[in-house]
């Protein structure tokens, strides 16, 4: 089994513990995105997994290729070339004190590619799964045609394509955000998102989320939508538990109560919890199960990329 | 509008994390002080704020200048000279293990200048509030006499007053304390402290709070008197209520539920934030909830000094 | 009054903060072992302690004999000789995410070591006290026979012997671990261990504790047999309480709620706790809340090893 | 007297030590740039200073600001807006492997600001001195405008101009480079270059050095011309002298051995020297003097911010 | 083209900076070894490289495992299982101080790794060179065995076999090393190793090295003999040239000037220099020059693995 | 054999690297102090050695304690009391930038100790001999009665007494400083200085080194003098070698070219290895090496002790 993600990844700048921006003359830097946080999930699992994107060329790009690879990472379909690595800088929140991020992601290499740059047939050649996030799109008008036809290529291809829902208001506006995402929901399969983001998603308000899930399953006929249910106390506690929905039956994942070590990327973990356990055929209820507890596992993990194994994630359910 | 403060600014040597003294060979060094910290806070809520002390002359001193500079602090009015900067050793606690202060302030520049050294009609001049707490009269004799005669002049010349009650035992016992502060009381206006510290300045025990805040706004002619309601749980969390007492009403922050990165200059953040929002003309009520609110932030940050925004506060209130 | 302990002191080595195995380059590394980690809180609390053991001629078991020097744990009768220090590598569990431990101490130095390499009558000539744990015979069968050596010479020359039961399961098997402990609780006075390990030690299941206690109390003849009530809250919370159980009345400490440091070596500070007070001729109460606070304090410290005064153990308990 | 400087802060990120890049996940964060360097070296010499630039709205820029109010730099004159901080990343060469840059400043705030947003009569108000170098005009053709607008209004203004001639091959090629810098060089007084920058500036090449500065000296009426004799010995040591070409002399500083900590920012340190001792009449051999000793000393200190006194410089001259 | 290599990878530990072991309670953790370095800097130059080794099932192998797919090696043939990992303490020597190291290699999973182990044929199918060490064979009677077959293996099967004759004292004495080594020899095209490592290796002492290697030619048949000639300056500096014998002729590199950073792996970059410019068919002078500058960058790198690149060590030789 | 040593211990705060104070808010902490430093060669050399002090009661000073303890140092009659601990700045020099030492001693316990708090007939009873510095009697009047009553009691108990005459012009003037030390000279048996302190010492100025000792062992009885010649080149290299007289011959050690990683307390190294090779009965010629050879390699360790065993010394004598 294959999975193939797309999208950005960016250098990761962020103050030490709980510091301020530039309380002290040092960042860690490491990498991070959405797509490339599920590829490496996936590859820890032991499941084929490639990342796709386009990065400039030089030594911090090359650095983030040879990260990649160290999570066994296929890198062999990123392009090389355009200006520069998008980046962001974190500042980790603390109890009361909420987490600061600043993106320094225009004009980024991803940013500015061509539909030209991605033969998503060769691409796709032996791949299973394909897995995209709304952020993508959000990126320029040609990340957008990329991401569609991607979606396009991968489903006429026979892949599997999940979406992360992702909404970004830095990036672009909620009407934006919903005419392209329109345009890639036709091809998802597995649809996951918050609450929030479900309804901007199709449009619809106030009804509830069983419903909501129900009525994207209809319309764009997904075969699974799945969504988070979290509660936060502040920087420091989470509450969060996962939900599957499919077309006749609604799957809940154990809750878990989570002291917060590195919220970001939880999200995706969760994704690459999904993408994982259907690829590899698990019931939705394992499926569910697994995604939650790899996901809770993320938060207890310093930087975007979640660093367990799925024995670890299997203990946890089992404890 | 202009704050000025007049206080000890130490350095602060701590080992990193929650490492006992000298468990690695290495200090934390920052700096800070009662006085100096409130004007910090002032100044990154956008008031003109100055501080005012003694400082030897070395490349220590230096720093700290430029520490206070680099957070908008005028440092005009320092004077230079003396033998040495005080500091203190400070060890976090974590848990069922308390913080642990070492101090070596003794002989500072501060503490052996003379009240020749300040002219504070000049220092005053401009300027609309002063602000002071109850640990400078305590380092000299001298520093005493410089205290009383600041707060004279500044009521003379129309600032409102302000005094932290802070009582430290490791510098007199309380009957000095008392004898000295009720020196200082009868030009103060605004004036804050703990329940105990409010027994011990005004020599009364055992009433109930609200009828002891009265006699203090009564004996001394306060406009505002006001403590904070805190509850410990260990060294972790915190629970933290500000209340701020006038003639006629007695005003109640919202509580909070901290857990804690860094507790010290908490108390001095609560003060910045009365007196920001006071010398800007909040009402009452406003400006309780200001100053609880800045100080429970405080509890996330490292180091002395509170590094927030005016915007970051309200943020908070509003929540 | 002198304490004697005798095991295996390792090279820990441990990620910073809650970083996985070589999320960065770099380890922190200390030194730590059940009996020395005793030896150090013994000697902090000012009664004379000896660690004794057999240590590899470098460097690092130089440093190792060196650190001990500095916690005023006498070294004189450590064996210099064999291939190599062992070593454990820990990573610290968070939240969900359990702490990890891998040992690599196969072929260390004291675990080759001969049993004609220690001179008993000498090494106890002029101590009060004989402290081992449970790992000690496990480390090899010359550890074993070493060890069951140990024992009886220390109850003939009238030293109180204590014994902390530990079992290691990458050590040995249940029953070979049955085998070698009955033969060393004949000559032990004071027993020290975790339900299971009672249970297992003396080969009976299924009764309550308190049966469970007086039954080893009676079968070796020991004077005290003391166990510690754990109920983990996952890697970050921990409610402790100890219980000592003599032939006629079972005393039971205070419980305290814990937010952990780092958990390694609680037990034996519980251990030393025990050790240290009873020594002393404190009575069995005060014993177990002095225990009890002492291990729990250790939770609040990095590294195995106790850094807390009699003075802030006393503080915890008359808090 | 005040010296004004304009041009591009950007952040720099640096591996510690001599790592490269990424070796560790660790970035050491600083703020530098060419007119921003003079800046703060005229101020740490006691002489008025102010740098003109543009900063986006974020906690970075902030953090920049706040760094350079620490050197007592005046920022009353930053424009805030625009899309992000210029940034660039920096591997310590040493020994045979030379010194890697990469830079990450495309589309910057102040590459992007527009002419109205310098009111250059105002900002030179009260000022004796405008310092730019060649890479600011090389940043967009905005900033070009804006940079031969500044000169221009300086030159009317009565302030001394002094450019250095900086010529950066990443951002442009010679050709373009001569046209901007030929509509900039009338209004210059003190013209600072290699001897390669001198030759492309003026467009003359494969004369002596002296007759090339006399060239410059007459072509644009300029008072002084200096450049900086440098033999580097790899990644390591550097010898260093200094020349200051008047129309009628030639003044050569002594000449300096240096084994080098971090080399960047010395030709900055030189100007600022030049800038500093011409300013406040220093004759023209205490000038270079004064210049060379500067930029030798920056060699030695991390970052690009030359941390020296107008003492350490003037000890250094006279040892 | 492809290059095996086979042999130990250790986990290195080292104080920072120039500290002495355990100065600072923190090691530096990386992973180095002959002929794992010798894989990373052909991976590096862009030609394909497999790295053979056993490892024991942990986190720290998998990490090891991990860094090595970051830099491209392939890792497919590394058995799993046994015991441990091996690991040195090394501590930089500077100055008159000289290097200290400290292995902890007895008992590692290669060192009792078994001949039936290694399907050498199955390993070296598509393979065009095989790359071994003197360490290996050192390593116990099976790994000499294993390291016999696998060059007899290679030999047969067409690959070009080199042999690094590293000689390690504490490993082995003199007899056993020549009694190995001239087992391996006769199977050996390319041999490389000090003055000191040819005349033990063949057994004859006191010859000019000229007629050394041309010895060691005719004896075993290789096709090139090498030899780094190295002038130590304490441990800061050293001179360093490579010379590279065939039967008719001898090459001399380029002699460098080296300041030191990190010495150690140096020779193995060396090797690797040879090994990569020789697979990919570089004349012989450009073969040692570019194994001589390889070797001499590898000294201002950190740790055992030479971070460069093809191009950075051409610019040395062009400089 | 025993050596006796007194003087001030002092806690040594200083800036990683070559860093400028404050750089990063950050000291590395250790202790130093000449006669600390001395003790802890002498016992690193394997000879017992003894520190006597005052220092205060808190836990920075049992830190110090501990770390004596460590190196093996007797700390049992170190009195405790007082109200500081002395501690020192230091921001390392590097190239053309020289070494900056700011003292913060005033007011230690130590320099306000009192003569009858040491008991010197108690304290050099079995030690065979007493070692002090030109700094201690220049802490305070009582110190310079405690040194004075010391040497005095040393030799009258037949102890050989050694000192080094550190002339500290932050502490007194030359007058002052003559005046003291010629009290405690005529009880000194090896005098260890420069030449302008050996000149300031006796008050003879302007003859040949040689005539100088020459003077000094006859006017004042001394069985040695000894001196170092130095030459600077900056901050970072440095030539070195002893020099040893005796009433009839000068011994002259070898001369070593230094790389300097941290040059203070190389002298107290030179001091030390001379006390060492003379009390253990060398010759004068392996005395002057020894002790030039163990200065020389202090220059390579951070921080003010040198952790050097008696072995390295003699590897770089023998070298």
């Amino acid at each position: 089994m294959k999975v193939v993600t797309f999208g950005e990844v960016m250098l990761r700048l962020q103050p030490e513990r709980y510091l301020r921006f530039m309380q002290e003359p040092r960042f860690e830097a490491t990498f991070g995105g959405g797509e490339a946080n599920v590829a490496v999930s996936v590859a820890n699992y032991g499941t084929d997994a490639e990342f796709v994107t386009k990065l400039p060329v030089n030594d911090i790009a090359d650095a983030c290729i040879s990260k990649l690879k160290s999570f066994n990472v296929n890198t062999d379909n990123i392009v090389r070339g355009g200006n520069r690595l998008g980046l962001y800088f974190i500042e980790k929140g603390a109890s009361l004190r909420p987490t600061k991020i600043i993106y320094d992601r225009k004009g980024s290499s991803i940013a500015e590619a061509k539909t030209s740059e991605f033969d998503w047939k060769k691409i796709f050649s032996g791949a299973d799964w394909f897995h995209i996030s709304g952020i993508t799109p959000a990126l320029s008008n040609s990340c957008l045609d990329i991401s569609v036809e991607a979606v396009k290529v991968a489903k006429k291809m026979g892949l599997t394509v999940s979406c992360d829902l992702n909404y970004r208001s830095s990036l672009w506006n909620e009407k934006d955000y919903q005419r392209a995402i329109q345009k890639m929901l036709p091809y998802v399969d597995v649809c996951i998102g918050s609450i929030d983001e479900l309804e901007t998603a199709c449009g619809i308000k106030g009804i509830p989320v069983d419903e909501l899930a129900n009525k994207v399953i209809k319309m764009y006929g997904c075969k699974y939508v799945s969504t988070i249910l979290v509660e936060y106390c502040y920087s420091h506690d989470n509450h969060w538990q996962g939900v599957l929905y499919t077309e006749d039956y609604v799957y809940y994942s154990k809750k878990y109560d989570i002291r917060m070590i590195d919220r970001i990327g939880a999200g995706d973990s969760y994704s690459a919890g999904l993408v994982y356990s259907l690829v590899n055929n698990y019931e939705p209820q394992q499926a569910v199960e697994f995604a939650t507890a790899a996901g809770a596992l993320k938060h207890t993990i310093e930087g975007d990329m979640n660093m367990v194994s799925k024995e670890e994630v299997l203990a946890l359910i089992n404890k």
